[in-house]
């Protein structure tokens, strides 16, 4: 069996290098890498198609084909990627909170790199730059574990990173691509104790489960969505079925995607016609019953079931919508909060006491008011691309940027005080 | 064997609802226990007078019964770190970060309570008290796992808790203790996923050793202090023997108290008779050659000995102290960074290069320019008190005070917004 043991060692020795890199050098460093990506794009195309093609010849669904797909406008987007980065302001060294005690000693908090983290993701090829990028911006070095599905194309893109960052006299040990293919290597990623400082798994449940159940580093889990849009009875209903639409439509397996939909009793004569209209052909509604009736005269495309109980626990990943009927706010945030997985939740409501309470006293990363969840999103937050979105409250929650990657360090200056 | 099962469920309920008390009623239900815990006294200390009986007739170790025995100053000192956490802000709600993205949504990043913490510790009672105050405080409800040894002593300070809650019209519910004694206890904690969101083991090696390995809840690791005073060769040496004899000897057996003196060849001859003279009687020096040759005439009292490398790698907590003599500030940082734990260093300089060399490159949670490594304590900081010292970097580091006991949530207002 292959061992990581001299890759731990090399990430743990350039990380403590790259801590100490101001953020000029950097965004000059993250430039190379870019640069170099965009020279080496014929060859990472080459072996992306080497990818897909062994995929298609292992039966791969199609959904997933796309998502190891690479074309010029993903690697033009994963370029984009690497300069909102490098746009980003560096967390290092900042000043997050500074107090003078009694005794005159100065406290200066100031955040500092986590350290080394390891990435665990499936298929899509451009976690490989998306986390790296983030990474190095953060002072933090990088293992990259990514599918074997994606072998190849992970390793043509991070031998550009290496050459990139060499190119761009960075710290070119900083990134490492785990690619052993052997299954071993993410158990001794998940137990290296002492030189992995945290492991974010980007995948499905069973990828999640298994990190989480066989770590002994800390693990931020990531992903699990059963997200709710709850119509209160103010709501504007037409604005209303443009969001539901969206949240549920435009990309349905996204974990940010709506999977129930929550109306108010008095709302739902309004909404439910509206809302079948408008799915119609494209999305199964699952209703209960008096959503179900709300809906009146069925157009003829609509696929319409009655909801059973799996179906508020399920996040369908798919054009599926369950709907559920409740009389009141406080239904609502009960349903929410027992059967959502903490990750986006949304209120379209006119009422600003509902529309608090419904801020304050849901339980999820992201709670949007008026709006679709599916801008629960790193690079929609503005954090330059997106490490993962964190469904725990340890550590991270929701989408992690760069201050996901930091820690903090106390910095005391004294003149000789003592205790 | 007894199962936690109904108190995690209790736990959580009384979370969600102490979620949402403000935090003038969270202050009114901490008078309450605090002012239960002030009647309970003579009950308090009976508990106490038949835990260290049985301390003793099973031969515990005198330290260990000091760290175990109440007495009125310490009730007093209980109670007036009540106080101090009634003194602290209320992070819950604080709007961290607040920004506007391009397409108008509104998004804010406001600190909410981390959900439920189970604490484990030995000994000393009072934790029991600290632990549950800036739990409440910050919103979170707490699960308390003292020694078998305090039982007695937990069992009366956490009746007077509960009801000091119900006296405070707080929410009785959120604090717990778990005291069957049985050993299965920690385990079934360490495995409560999804009822315990982080678990805090304050004690020795090996109860952190068992934490992390066993747990599949979040853990913090806190405690371990093989702390550096590294005198550079600009320090002012009367004021450097006065913080190294504190650092010392305050305290031996506190996380804080340093363990290794590092000096600069050019400053020993200076400081290390000062530091013999100072030291002899109380505090054995094991001393590499040079730091050793330096001291020159040795006081009659001291015991000298020479450093073996087994030395720099030692938390004595005790009346013994390693010297080592290095060439530069390069010598020093590589020798702190390799064996320190990452927990509370210092230097002792009137160079500003070096002083800002040293608080950037050394890799520990609190590092110190001129003063006593001995200030690393939650109380010290200004936090009211204190959850532990972390000596990760995930989540926490450092003193933890109610900020540690947070986690954080987007809210995001929007008129309409779709993707």
């Amino acid at each position: 069996m292959n061992t990581l043991a001299p890759t731990f060692k090399t990430l743990k020795e350039a990380q403590a290098r790259l801590a100490l890199e101001n953020e000029s050098r950097k965004n000059t460093a993250l430039a190379g890498a870019r640069d170099q990506i965009g020279r080496s794009r014929a060859a990472i195309l080459a072996a992306n198609t080497a990818d897909v093609a062994r995929a298609r010849q292992q039966g791969m669904k199609n959904a997933l084909i796309d998502r190891l797909s690479l074309d010029d406008t993903r690697i033009d987007s994963i370029i984009q990627g690497i300069d909102a980065v490098i746009a980003c302001k560096d967390p290092v060294n900042t000043v997050k909170a500074a107090w003078t005690l009694p005794n005159g000693l100065a406290v200066e908090q100031r955040a500092v790199p986590l350290g080394v983290v390891a990435a665990l993701y499936e298929s899509r090829p451009n976690v490989t730059v998306d986390v790296f990028s983030l990474a190095y911006k953060a002072g933090c070095a990088v293992l990259l574990r990514g599918s074997s599905s994606a072998l190849e194309s992970n390793r043509a893109l991070a031998a550009a990173i290496t050459q990139g960052l060499i190119d761009g006299k960075g710290i070119a040990g900083a990134a490492a691509l785990a690619d052993s293919g052997d299954r071993d290597e993410v158990d001794e990623i998940l137990r290296a104790r002492g030189w992995i400082d945290a492991v974010i798994p980007r995948g499905g449940p069973e990828l999640i489960r298994r990190a989480v159940e066989n770590a002994r580093v800390p693990v931020i889990q990531t992903g699990a969505g059963n997200c709710h849009i709850f119509v209160e009875q103010s709501a504007d209903m037409n604005r209303a079925v443009d969001i539901i639409e969206n949240a549920k439509v435009q990309k349905p397996g996204a974990c940010n995607a709506v999977e129930t939909l929550l109306v108010q009793k008095a709302a739902a004569p309004a909404l439910m016609p509206l809302v079948a209209r408008r799915l119609a052909g494209r999305v199964e509604l699952r209703c209960d019953g008096f959503s179900k009736e709300s809906i009146g005269a069925v157009p003829p495309e609509l696929v319409l079931r009655g909801a059973a109980e799996e179906d508020w626990e399920t996040e369908f990943l798919d054009y599926i919508l369950a709907v559920k009927t409740v009389e009141t706010l406080d239904q609502a945030i009960r349903h929410i909060n027992r059967y959502g997985t903490g990750h986006s939740e949304a209120i379209l409501t006119q009422d600003a006491a509902a529309r608090e309470r419904f801020l304050r006293e849901v339980d999820a990363a992201c709670v949007y008011v008026n709006a679709s969840t599916r801008f629960t999103d790193g690079g929609e937050f503005g954090f330059g691309a997106e490490l993962g979105i964190s469904t725990q409250k340890f550590h991270a929650r929701g989408p992690m940027g760069l201050e996901a990657l930091t820690s903090i360090k106390y910095c005391v200056r004294g003149n000789g005080q003592i205790r």
